[in-house]
């Protein structure tokens, strides 16, 4: 395709990419004032969301200028679609971030409970596969995409370890149920933004390979 | 446009309104399986997410065909990228209602827990959005739209009150704290399963008049 072209794909990839490192942070934030207990910290995550979505609305608008100003077809056409799902996928895991911090605050308003030890690797893992994913996909790199999609795994482990822990600790002290359970609330959102970094992923194949590796036998199960 | 995008739009309208009904019979089931501890007929509604699936990659498939061949511009463009995204939506209301199912099944093999009186109503609700947000769209039903939007807050003072009911079950009976999780979990799922059919319902709304009610200020807050 033109130039043109190529600087509006260039365009939208420098924002998405904006975007999934305002995702990024926010998690990282949020685990912050998870572990802090800082419900100030927690409330600049929350407000910080508004920013992600109108980059949301704006990625989706430049993604239907692009199609009806260039027209493209194949591949082309395929990118920007895909740009299109990314944009929701990313807008989705910054509401979950937020969420994450809303946890925070609730949880710095209660009495104390232990945080599963396997938290901060699957908040590690999930920073790691929303830049991974992104990458892949402006690179159209496979391997890298294939890579996230092989972390989810990981973080599914991670995540039945965690919820082990938190159903021993509700057993033994039910008065605080409603932390654990808050806690185990921070658990499933990381797994869903890793889930998401993993439809990244799988689109990433799709667009260079054309296999659909999403639907996977039991990639979907619900840990819990 | 001409007859042959009419009849191609017509086509796509068959398609998500069949699969909007799949989804809702695949919470009927669900649910079903829930409250008679039935195993098979969990299965069933699991086994029956592989055709959804496929569906999505059909529907997918469909779009961007119409969209390199006809190369709509303006409102015809939207509503084809709408699809797009109403598409991703009924795939993963489809994998909900599997989850559901999980539920279900895990519960029936563990000493009964009451089920909370707000999962039926929450339920009910939540196949009437489904189906009333496609509705919309096929017929760009303003009215019906934002009244599926309405319905939301409703699905969530359902799952407030069911977490509080819950909570109050895990606090009183700590051993069967794996149960009410599970049951917390078919409460959220039905609670997301409404957050999607509330997009479908947002993207009418600004299919039709323009005005982006996605984001809502607290319309996103996490109940749990």
């Amino acid at each position: 395709m033109s130039k043109h072209w190529e600087r509006d794909l260039a365009n939208l990839h420098r924002h998405i990419l904006a975007m999934a490192g305002a995702v990024e942070e926010a998690i990282d934030l949020g685990l912050r004032a998870l572990r802090e207990r800082d419900a100030t910290l927690s409330r600049q995550v929350v407000d910080g969301d508004a920013a992600i979505d109108a980059e949301e609305n704006f990625v989706d608008n430049e993604c239907l200028k692009m199609l009806a100003l260039h027209q493209p077809v194949a591949g082309d056409l395929r990118r920007v679609v895909a740009v299109l799902r990314i944009n929701t996928d990313l807008e989705r895991m910054a509401d979950l971030a937020a969420h994450i911090a809303e946890r925070a605050a609730v949880l710095a308003a209660l009495p104390p409970v232990p945080l599963p030890a396997q938290v901060g690797p699957m908040a590690d893992l999930a920073r790691a596969m929303v830049r991974g994913s992104l990458d892949a996909f402006v690179a159209l790199d496979v391997r890298l995409a294939r890579r996230v999609i092989a972390a989810d795994d990981e973080v599914d482990r991670h995540n039945r370890e965690a919820i082990d822990e938190l159903v021993d600790g509700m057993r033994a002290s039910p008065e605080a149920v409603l932390a654990f359970l808050s806690v185990f609330s921070v658990t499933r959102h990381l797994e869903r933004i890793a889930d998401h970094a993993t439809n990244i992923a799988e689109d990433v194949v799709y667009l260079v390979e054309g296999e659909i590796v999403r639907h996977r036998p039991n990639g979907g199960a619900d840990p819990l």
